[in-house]
């Protein structure tokens, strides 16, 4: 039987080599997802296609309703920036960045994995192109473990390590799009637009769209999706 | 200005001494409690009398669905056990055990903490009568303190501690009634039971009704609750 882990999944390029790499490491795959209301809700439908793909042991996704707590262009009214330079997409913590998020999926993936039996957690966190973001450095993946290992029945009666995987946590998007080439992930299927239209299709210009374009460019593969803007 | 506390607050008697320490203590209260698909949902009925009289600031209730992932008496269809002997409720971690929940209480908490600023959130964690739970205990609340300023802008880039405050950690139910009852707590706004009647009525007889009851007694005071097996 093969060991059991839990992969949160976004449908973007991330998440979905993420969840390349633990089948290609031999894991029976735990797809979990969330809806907080955030504007690109299409991710949810293609999480759903990409646990097909990958022959997920299962797939849940989880409603949270962020909204109520605010504070983000990703679930706020805010209006999400567009056509913004490199340097400024880089620079500080993004107005996207939606507090604790992580943080609370990984109590999420936590709670399942004490259920399903799972001792593995992936999570496709990026220090390079996030760097804005506190919740994507190793340091505080290394502290999220501890608290899970005090925090549960697994950590503290079965004296399990709780891992928490960051397989792409020192990549830049070019080599996440390679690496994801490489294992077999059809790039079609996954979706990265802040700010899609209502038909799903990506804008090309949020910070999400123009890292993900960059990175394809730089691979020198052409991305599949269609977008708004071409 | 008073400084501003989060208070997760489950409308039983330990969240609400815990509330009342907070407002004691001169912070300005903000309420959180959760519906996660508890048997016993008038607890959030309660939630919101019991901000109202601490004078709340703030007061939300988050919707999560605890039931898609299972494993406990509280949100799954395993009975609640009745009438057990005492050593037998204190023994091991209990049925009603909900993976991670703590966990994911405080991370919504932190969310909220960092959208209003706020870097005090009170939890009513109690480590003599719940000593079979993990996450009742000072040292996952210290790795989650660490975990949390790890994870947030508020940690890093403001360089805020954050800090979960557990003031009935090591109290025993009678002096956390006790405790109540000093600060103007009215007992009768609370509600502790596992699986109420439909009409709102506390069972008595399972293993928080049980140690409710016991703890009034030996405070030497009568609960004020009407019980359904009265």
């Amino acid at each position: 039987m093969n060991k059991k882990a839990i992969i949160l999944s976004s449908g973007g390029i991330d998440s979905t080599t993420t969840m390349a790499i633990a089948k290609s490491e031999g894991f029976d795959i735990y797809s979990m997802s969330f809806n907080y209301g955030q504007r690109h809700s299409v991710e949810l439908k293609k999480g759903g296609e990409i646990a097909k793909f990958f022959k997920a042991k299962g797939h849940i996704i989880i409603d949270i309703d962020l909204r109520n707590i605010g504070g983000s262009a990703l679930t706020d009214n805010i209006e999400v920036p567009k056509d913004r330079k490199e340097e400024d997409i880089l620079r500080g913590i993004p107005i996207t960045y939606v507090p604790a998020r992580n943080t609370i999926f990984l109590s999420f993936a936590l709670a399942w994995a004490e259920i399903i039996g799972a001792y593995d957690i992936f999570i496709g966190v990026n220090a390079v192109d996030y760097s804005g973001y506190p919740d994507c450095r190793l340091e505080y993946i290394r502290a999220y473990e501890k608290m899970a290992e005090l925090g549960t029945k697994m950590g503290v009666e079965e004296k399990r390590r709780i891992k928490i995987h960051t397989p792409l946590i020192s990549l830049t998007k070019k080599e996440i799009i390679r690496k994801g080439l490489e294992l077999g992930v059809d790039f079609s299927m996954t979706h990265s637009c802040y700010d899609p239209t209502d038909d799903g299709k990506a804008c090309g210009r949020c910070d999400s769209c123009y890292m993900r374009l960059k990175g394809f460019r730089e691979a020198g593969v052409k991305d599949p999706l269609v977008y708004a803007s071409n």
